[in-house]
């Protein structure tokens, strides 16, 4: 199983708001198992049942954080029917979460070493309920490895689980076309571009929403107030944004759009 | 006093927000009284001056923290008026706020060993502001109790504290008449109907905004995308929902609500 | 440099929100370079670029906290552009964030050691992105900083920093003329008018928007469900506030809205 060794550290990734206080059971639970782990609330601000914008928050933070430490990650529209809870093994990490694909961005960036499906009821909550497996699976799960409960004591290796349906760039000899995947609190458009894509294209155009983009800057001061500006982002992707301003709403843009860039 | 041991843990359900600094000068009072004190926010999210989104919040969170937990919960539109600074120590947990019903669910969770009205301002912050006892009393009375002072030094003992005003359930030979209590992050109903009343009605039909839910479910997913659902909520209450969708919208439903069993 | 000794606790203001993982990043990279740095978020919700809103934030969260905390504050819209990343050392704290201003007004209540242009790359992340230097730059100083390493290792001492336009008081014969700076989580309008320009006034009218408050009263309760009152803040600032209710849409009023006090 590897001898990847876990930390006290937990994070915890949830669309589950703060204000009903389901966030607030789930560290409870870990609290009352493992009163020596720390807590990291990541985000409960995912948007609510999006599986991708969890993704991609998991994506922006988790490979951040020490080796070793457990992350949870609950968006889980799904939760009580046929999908599976889950751990993933990684060399630096134990992801813990829904079996719908929540994991797939951050496991480009790392190596796994196993995928066990979460079986042994000894390590849940006394009563699991049918609607809220991130306070009496998840969180239980977490706490439990934190203290050093080995991943195969959780239950049942598998081979493969389930991939995230995530929009692919396409490429001409003329251009790329992407679109855009993300849009962040600054409004900030975040395409699925990557930088390894973007360096065939250094000097090249950007088009999004019948609007020319010239070239690529730094950041958002190269153009002056107002203006859009291309730009490769904190995730290494392809953002969209206007100095001191909000692209989302200047552009009237969504996920979903297209992006080309002019080869 | 009873020998309950306090821990080290100081949960925060307030109705602050984050963004004025209200609730980072509430952690900064008790990390200056007690620098190993390990707070966890529970919420600062709950909707302004909404006791009962505040005792709601709690109920779903603060039963889940290990014994000895001291809970802080500052929903407090009252604020420098009559109403009295309480401490409430339970068998199990300190509760420290406002007396205005904010522990009234979670009371009902627990055994209460004694009701503290805090007078002792030797414990409060050096000079006590008009608006904010959040910052002024409350903070530091939970920081000095984790330090391992006892309730009754914080103040007089007094008989009994102030109720919630908690819409009843009303029930009839027919039929189980309740309320919606609740609208969560997901936009599912959330009425004051137990799961011990729901047992009387296992298989009956659910009358809500003029809709009949056939049955009550085990969980979302047992519907269609899109459909209603009802099904007993990870709060042991009946719930309404919409799978994979938000139910609130799609019946334009508001607290308040009346929700019928057919029995 | 002075003998402030910093300690674990390291605090965090930032316009992040949470939803992306940018928040979560920051924590992320703390916690690689010192697991034992004790992180507490004070915000991710100071509105999106909004400097000033930061700068209040601050104020009244950070001088809670103990000597030696040290706080990070990123509100950054001139992100890898000509601002200078800095570090302030005071009597009581170090801060680090963007020369912008954001420390403005907790430097009113704090007395400055020495400023720092931070230019030292062997204490910012590998590779600093153009866009993120709260993640990529503070966040890795901030660590360092908790780890001993003294406030002059990280660059070059600097003579002043950037100051932060702030609006001003007015003072005549028969009138003090204030504005709102910020509308808080509960609709409160917090004005630039200080505990020490309304001592002169105590029993004088206010007027704003057209509507006259006859006196400042002690809290919201002094006034009947529904009216407006004026008071002095928990942030020792003249607030106009609506009892039970909120007072920024019951005046319709704005951050810059004028206030006036009768002398």
């Amino acid at each position: 199983m590897g001898p990847l060794k876990l930390s006290r550290i937990i994070t915890l990734t949830t669309d589950f708001g703060t204000k009903d206080g389901y966030a607030g059971a789930v560290k409870g639970v870990i609290s009352s198992i493992n009163p020596e782990a720390q807590i990291v609330d990541i985000s409960h601000q995912v948007p609510a049942r999006n599986i991708l914008s969890g993704a991609f928050c998991l994506l922006n933070a988790a490979p951040f954080y020490p080796q070793g430490t457990i992350h949870v990650a609950v968006v889980d529209p799904g939760v009580g029917g046929s999908r599976r809870p889950i751990l993933v093994q990684t060399k630096r990490y134990c992801l813990v979460g829904p079996d719908n694909g929540i994991f797939d961005l951050v496991l480009e960036k790392d190596k796994v070493s196993c995928f066990i499906h979460l079986t042994n009821l000894d390590h849940f909550l006394g009563r699991v309920s049918a609607t809220f497996h991130g306070r009496d699976i998840f969180a239980p799960v977490a706490a439990y490895l934190s203290l050093g409960v080995k991943p195969d004591e959780f239950g049942v290796q598998i081979k493969k689980i389930n991939k995230l349906s995530f929009p692919l760039v396409t490429k001409s000899a003329k251009k790329i076309v992407g679109e855009i995947i993300h849009i962040d609190n600054f409004g900030n458009l975040v395409s699925n571009v990557t930088w390894f894509e973007l360096k065939q294209a250094k000097e090249s155009k950007i088009k999004i929403k019948n609007r020319v983009i010239p070239k690529i800057s730094t950041t958002f001061s190269d153009v002056k107030s107002g203006e859009i500006v291309a730009y490769l982002g904190s995730s290494n992707l392809l953002e969209v944004g206007v100095n001191l301003g909000n692209a989302a709403r200047t552009l009237r843009a969504e996920v979903g759009d297209k992006i080309e860039i002019q080869l």
